[in-house]
């Protein structure tokens, strides 16, 4: 088998994403850091693994990519003997989990990874929250999440009874939002907190986890 | 075959693109209007299609969709032997079709969105355009069509030779885009012009305009 390469930063919501699908899968693969904090993914080599600077990158043999959830459902469509299944050999199914990767996509990440910037990131580097985006953002992620706790009052996940990759994209970014009063966004909706409690025990998703130092000044 | 029911509005860049994806694969469909004007997609029925009252919804027989990207898979899967190709059998090729697929999701159709709608939408309903806004974007779609010129010096489309469902989810954008100002950074670099010239001839894509009755007031 290719030498599967990842090229990123454990604490990179998109790294995280790419990361826990390899771990669902059962594949090994070299984890190759990149030192965001020294700008390493804004200057040569990464730039030729991703002309646009942002981690994370990926190689396996000669095929190289990027986008996380490119990343992420190539490694489930080439490996989808391996580890847990993720999709759907079922066309319908399938339709169905494609239209929850799009609504993580267009719709949750939109605003979920503002929240994640405006209560987790920028307090990291001492930066003023600003309240009006903090309020815009919770509002539109409730309007959301109304859809999902209705969804899962009918299913276990997102998009039926099996876990698939329409729910893993969503976990690098509630993980920051538990640690932040939006959590409580969460924690009102009954199935909503269940699947949220649920995927995030996930043995892989807990090696993705492991993956972070711990921050000293934390 | 299950009947096809494809419920939008000809003028609306997510309409287009599914619609464009159903001309490609040469299936016939009924076409049911949404009239936005009177706020029909935020109200019931169409709500019981789409939760968020965004055009289009999708019916094949029992299955029910939106999303427009998630309608435009669903179709090239399921009918993968009609109409142009738009996908590969080749897993690593389908990887970099996946991958511009993402590129256009997450970093084109991001700015120009906001191009159409402050360029194109606002002047249409006589609000004005904010400038600032205008500068920005033009900014960040710069730097990306950047690496869209690069790309397509090497190829004739985005994710090689052919034209993938890829190249096809950038047609609405580019259409309203190609009447405005903005026109000048497509027409800046010349193979990123000659892909233009060559996406938007194809006959497809004139039954997606010829839905578009003339509109009095333009």
């Amino acid at each position: 088998m290719a030498t599967i390469k990842l090229h990123g930063n454990p604490f990179s919501t998109a790294t995280m994403r790419a990361t826990a699908s390899l771990y669902e899968k059962q594949l090994e693969f070299e984890f190759v850091m990149i030192d965001m904090k020294n700008g390493e993914h804004k200057k040569e080599p990464f730039l030729l693994l991703n002309p646009f600077g942002q981690v994370p990158a990926f190689e396996d043999g000669d095929l190289k990519l990027f986008e996380s959830r490119a990343i992420s459902q190539y490694i489930v469509h080439e490996y989808a003997d391996k580890g847990t299944q993720l999709i759907s050999s079922d066309s319908k199914k399938m339709a169905t989990i494609r239209m929850w990767m799009e609504i993580e996509s267009q719709r949750y990440d939109q605003v979920a990874s503002k929240l994640v910037w405006e209560l987790a990131v920028k307090p990291m580097y001492g930066l003023p929250t600003d309240p009006a985006a903090v309020e815009q953002a919770e509002g539109m992620l409730s309007t959301t999440l109304d859809f999902y706790e209705k969804t899962l009052s009918n299913s276990k996940y997102l998009a039926g009874e099996c876990f698939t990759l329409a729910d893993l994209h969503h976990l690098p970014t509630i993980h920051y939002l538990m640690n932040t009063p939006s959590k409580k966004l969460f924690e009102s909706r009954p199935h909503v907190t269940a699947w949220v409690a649920d995927i995030t025990a996930r043995p892989a998703w807990s090696k993705v986890l492991a993956m972070q130092p711990n921050l000293s000044d934390k």
